[in-house]
């Protein structure tokens, strides 16, 4: 059995017409990233924790001595426009629990005043990329998805799937009557990608119609960047290396 | 704990005395197509969607932008003879879950007017088949088994099992005392085979007395068949390719 | 979430003073083919069958086309002592499984009017044995135990464990407040084995104090006996070509 | 679903002010062996046996033909300050069986008195030290962990976590408005290890104002040290061998 367990941190007056936007860790963090810019820049302000014993069971040691839960957050913007913002440091481990904590995110999200749903992701290229990285759209209509083609975003043609709260929120979404997109910015997959982050914002605040200030993102970004480089060259090295290696073993 | 979620599309009369054909994804996917070539055939309408917390938690994304919910479906035909028709994309991932989704199922047929059982299935034979290919059948009584040998059905001898809902949808029409039988096509194994829905469409619809336009199914089969020598003869060329790796790799 | 379904296959008073014996499917299918001689010799009749959801998903089929479900069973032996016996084709795949079905499994067997409980199984003893098998006994208490050092048992040194419904039994019995005891027969490990079967049927029977016809049984010994032999010549042979490949292996 | 099944073995008032104390099995079976000393030295009373149907499926075999059965236990001491004791030879399989058991496992404790936790588990170094083993401590608050820096702890800075009943017990003391600490000893890792014990309960002792007699689980230590040795000079004799065996596995 799934038990959640839920933790009021503020009280709060319910929004009015807000937009729910799940950033939950997932490939390169890229909601997450994107959701905690939105947090850090929109001052918001946590609501509410959520427990889940479908979650690891254990709790994460701070270098400060004390120790963080495993959990998924709502916090709640004002302005620009009202938000309500799903981040956390983990999702659930079982398919279950993928379900029934979607489904109680999105029940929450609406009693504090959602009518609309974006969630945020990565798409793993497995590489680091030579062009630039595109942003997919999908949406619980094709008319909703197609609406998002003037922000430049792509269709998907993989007949691939959205894994996670990134893809049930917009199923239970649906099944509460309200339409949902997910926006999936194309990234290496193995390391944590700000840049990626960025573009994804780049199209919710044009789909919603307010700014984003990037240069936090752009700094983690370039930090990232410089690390890339680095492991790029350690890898040809070692492949350089590795040659060496396989002709003396041959040799 | 797995959790069901219903949702009616479409509010229906319950069928008289209908046949409840259960056509999940499964080996070769034999038995989905075969009961989707129904529904395309018969005008099936879709009365239900039922969604699991034990299917796979995502969402799949079709090319035009919208998502597919993962779901097994109701769908009712009512000529040439009333049918209660069960697809879908995907079957429960955990023991649980097959046991809940295919009792759940049963009782939901029965809602709409089943009172006899068949399930549709692959039996893979893992290699490109040189003969005729063969159905099988297994009922929930010798007797019932015995009336099917009159449609060129023959009884398996191999101790073996019919898993998922294909076999527990004969469970639970025994335990609601409903006569069940499964009809088990040979194919393949690792590709999907629309020969083999053809195969499994032909002992079903003699077995209740009516006629299929199999035109459809014979097109696909074809360009299965394409694609299936097209594997064959890269296979042969890499086979030849790996032995004259290997006398390289010891000459 | 585990669900039991049970499912009266005919009515019984319940028995007065009875031993439940539990022999469900184990290492060498020892208590298995031990229970199921009971049945078979002392006329037992099925009075119940459990379906459970953490069975395996699937029916059985047989060569006379009808299928067999998953269960674990309940018979009555009235003859020549009160007996409850549990057999069945599966254990629970699941530890929540194993405990839920043992317990329940407990609670029928004392409304059929058990009063005191055997579990019988097997130990594998990973090869052809060269001397004669033991059989161990473990209870509920060491006071019981040290009472079948009569019968010829001994007690296990090995700091091991007794898995599934052989140890759960145990302790579902005592928390009942019903002495329980497990007699496990060295086997092989990899074979069906009717000679460990009988070894644990010839304390159990003097613990009881009943006679059991072993006929059978030894017959089935004898033939499974033949079948090893043929087994230890092939591996045997298959030894000498391998040492044959080896040399020109590095020849 | 997760199923708890509560046995009370002895009657006992709760206790005033009490320090509750895990030492559930982990790493290095520090804490298991860190709890049992002092319910050794300090006389603690069995009060509970808790079982879960997400515990191992078995029961272990004792030398004296008895059973145990998989449990978490809580034992009472009074003297020299009052403490609930939580040992067991067992942790849930499942992460939900994880919080399910620590989330009872602190309303029981918070029943019999507790109003400050402590969890004990080891920390692995994979290695056989060579210098003085740390003990690490995390609290829920920063400050409670600053707090026990006079007694010699210190901070991780591993970004890690703290795995099963020692970390979520910190988490479920929280909810309850408990404070809570855990205190990590390094260990080998792959033995078991008294030293890491008394030096987790050397910092437990302090922090509490109580004297631990530590004379036995020294020599404990002493035997688990002769045994490293023993290990340590196979390990080189084996490493030595093996240089000879791949010598000559080339020559």
């Amino acid at each position: 059995m799934i038990n959640l367990f839920e933790k009021k941190i503020k009280e709060h007056e319910p929004l009015k017409d807000a937009v729910l936007i799940e950033g939950l860790p997932g490939i390169g963090h890229v909601g997450r990233i994107a959701a905690e810019h939105l947090i850090d820049e929109f001052n918001g302000e946590k609501v509410m924790e959520i427990y889940c014993s479908d979650f690891p069971p254990q709790v994460n040691v701070k270098p400060d001595g004390s120790v963080e839960f495993m959990s998924n957050d709502i916090y709640l913007i004002e302005e620009p426009i009202p938000m309500v913002i799903i981040v956390g440091n983990t999702q659930s481990l079982s398919p279950a629990g993928q379900y029934e904590v979607s489904k109680r995110l999105m029940e929450l999200g609406i009693e504090y005043g959602a009518t609309k749903t974006y969630t945020l992701g990565g798409l793993g290229i497995g590489q680091i990329p030579t062009e630039d990285l595109k942003v997919y759209v999908a949406s619980t209509s094709a008319e909703i998805a197609e609406q998002h083609k003037e922000y430049g975003v792509e269709f998907r043609d993989d007949n691939g799937s959205i894994l996670g709260a990134a893809g049930l929120m917009l199923m239970f979404s649906k099944l509460n009557n309200i339409e949902a997109t997910c926006l999936m910015a194309e990234t290496i997959g193995y390391v944590v990608d700000p840049k990626a982050s960025t573009n994804v914002l780049n199209v919710l605040s044009k789909a919603l119609g307010f700014e984003v200030d990037y240069r936090k993102l752009e700094q983690r970004a370039l930090e990232v960047e410089k690390l890339l480089e680095k492991v790029q060259l350690t890898q040809e090295e070692s492949e350089l290396s590795n040659e060496n290696d396989d002709l003396s073993y041959f040799g």
